[in-house]
């Protein structure tokens, strides 16, 4: 086995952007590959335990995610949610009826005692995913919005409202009493480690969660290995979703300076897309300047391939004793 | 307002074969009639709370019902199924995506503190029902059979086990402690009633579980009114369902005579097939004879026209201040 073949990768990621790299990874690496998704965005809905990230990520990496909106099942009916309205249910989180089936799976293990990560690992081998998926923690930690219309818990602000709210501050109830799983931490700490990859979702709705956890930033920074982040802004605007609003809200600039210096600590390099080439020289730290829009599969693999290409190549800058934390 | 257009009726059902009655009732009385509904066959599964013969009685009295089965909507997608099934969760239950729906707005009402009753009001309103539909209480009663194979909550035996194993006997867990509800009780005590009619439901895994609720039967009793049963048995046969193997099991003659024996003390009256016409002699009680098994909707209005007029020809016969009992 060469070197690069038993070399193992993390990638810590949120929803829809992030797992779409996590799709060019997986690509590359297949179950060399370990994804750390975000768990701040669960919540109980109708009775269900729904964890909207990790089954984007299991979706997205099964190949059976919805291509057009980047969540949820493709070749779904909605049959449920049709009935579920005619009977005066809460319709404003849309449901399709085979996602269902993997809410109704997952909260019916979670009651008879299973964790989040055991759950998740049975849902991501009937889906045959290959790469490791695993929740940040197998504690709840939730994710709510101070805005100037009240405190609103995540997926009241991300879905029913749509964002709209202006938000003051982000808060991660539950996460100072949380801690890594010991299957994150085995995989930030495995001997084969090569870099950790922070994927392009949205660094304080989708990453922060995760970096909250006690324990989780130092495991990271004592893996020793490059840790590179993905930028998610492009040319001053986010692909998708409210990075850029929520950007200006907390009064930060709308660059990818802002991001690196939102991930400086943590980070050895950042990888931004050639539309911003010229804002290299304001950098703080390594960059890697590439096409981070992903449309095709061929661009998710081709951006996992440089983001495992610059880890390369800041591993063999730093020799490995010296970048040991 | 004719006395006749003041006259409420009572029907006591299971699931599929009452349920038609129920239709044909429902049709000539509306909001006239009040349904009963066999709560003993409700169970926990998947997470959820499933009422299977209060929804069937829903989806038929809505007009919603899948026509080939008897239970279940119409117009229905398997999608939930199908995705369950690829997640390695239990099939042998099925739940259409439209069901479903029904079976997650109940239990979230339930959990936020609804009852049955409440929860099925509710159901009954957004589906257009104009009968009223009760569970037989709000209390949890559940059939159990004992059977050579050990003992089995009502829906291993009846779908999983397709009511195979050698029924020895059946019990209502929690019988003893359940209540009629107050609106059970208020409808058998309405001042227009004018009959209550036992449905053509398997007498035991049906219709006892209603009988075995303390004070069931004293407030059917003491309506005053007369209390038809339509036998479910035609020819030596059941229309569907294990009622005919249950009998033999139980070491009963399989004619309409061990319906009346069963019944005896609670009803006036039975309603018995045409095929079975020569026993009339051999009844103890009061019989119409007319056509029970109902093919169509006409059948269906015909024989609840039927169990009206035998109720009026019962009530017409005994004077009412001796009848009350």
């Amino acid at each position: 086995m060469t070197r690069a073949a038993s070399q193992t990768f993390v990638a810590l990621t949120g929803g829809v952007g992030g797992a779409k790299l996590a799709l060019g990874l997986a690509n590359l690496l297949g179950e060399r590959l370990t994804v750390v998704v975000n768990t701040g965005d669960d919540f109980e809905h109708l009775g269900l335990y729904i964890s909207p990230d990790v089954d984007t990520a299991l979706y997205t990496l099964a190949g059976v995610v919805n291509p057009l909106t980047g969540w949820g099942r493709r070749d779904e009916t909605w049959t449920f949610m049709q009935a579920l309205q005619e009977l005066g249910g809460p319709t404003w989180f849309k449901l399709g009826d085979s996602d269902l089936a993997t809410h109704v799976d997952r909260t019916r293990r979670l009651r008879s005692g299973a964790t989040p990560t055991s759950t998740c690992t049975h849902l991501a081998a009937r889906l045959g995913v290959a790469a490791r998926v695993l929740p940040m923690s197998d504690r709840p930690v939730r994710t709510v919005v101070d805005t100037e219309e009240g405190t609103l818990a995540f997926q009241k602000y991300f879905v029913r409202e749509q964002c709209r709210p202006v938000a003051k501050a982000i808060r991660f109830d539950g996460a100072s009493a949380a801690k890594p799983t010991p299957q994150v931490i085995e995989a930030l700490s495995a001997p084969g480690l090569a870099g950790v990859i922070v994927c392009p979702s949205n660094p304080w709705l989708s990453i922060d969660p995760i970096l909250a956890i006690p324990g989780m930033r130092e495991a990271v920074r004592a893996s020793g290995v490059p840790v590179v982040a993905v930028s998610p802004i492009i040319a001053g605007k986010a692909v998708k979703g409210p990075t850029v609003k929520i950007m200006r809200e907390l009064g930060l600039t709308t660059d990818n300076r802002a991001i690196a210096d939102h991930y400086a600590g943590l980070i050895d390099g950042i990888v931004i897309d050639g539309s911003d080439a010229d804002a290299v020289g304001g950098l703080p730290l390594p960059v890697t300047v590439t096409n981070t829009l992903m449309r095709t599969l061929d661009d998710k693999i081709a951006l996992a391939r440089d983001c495992l290409a610059f880890c390369s190549r800041l591993s063999a800058r730093t020799p490995a004793p010296e970048r040991r934390r």
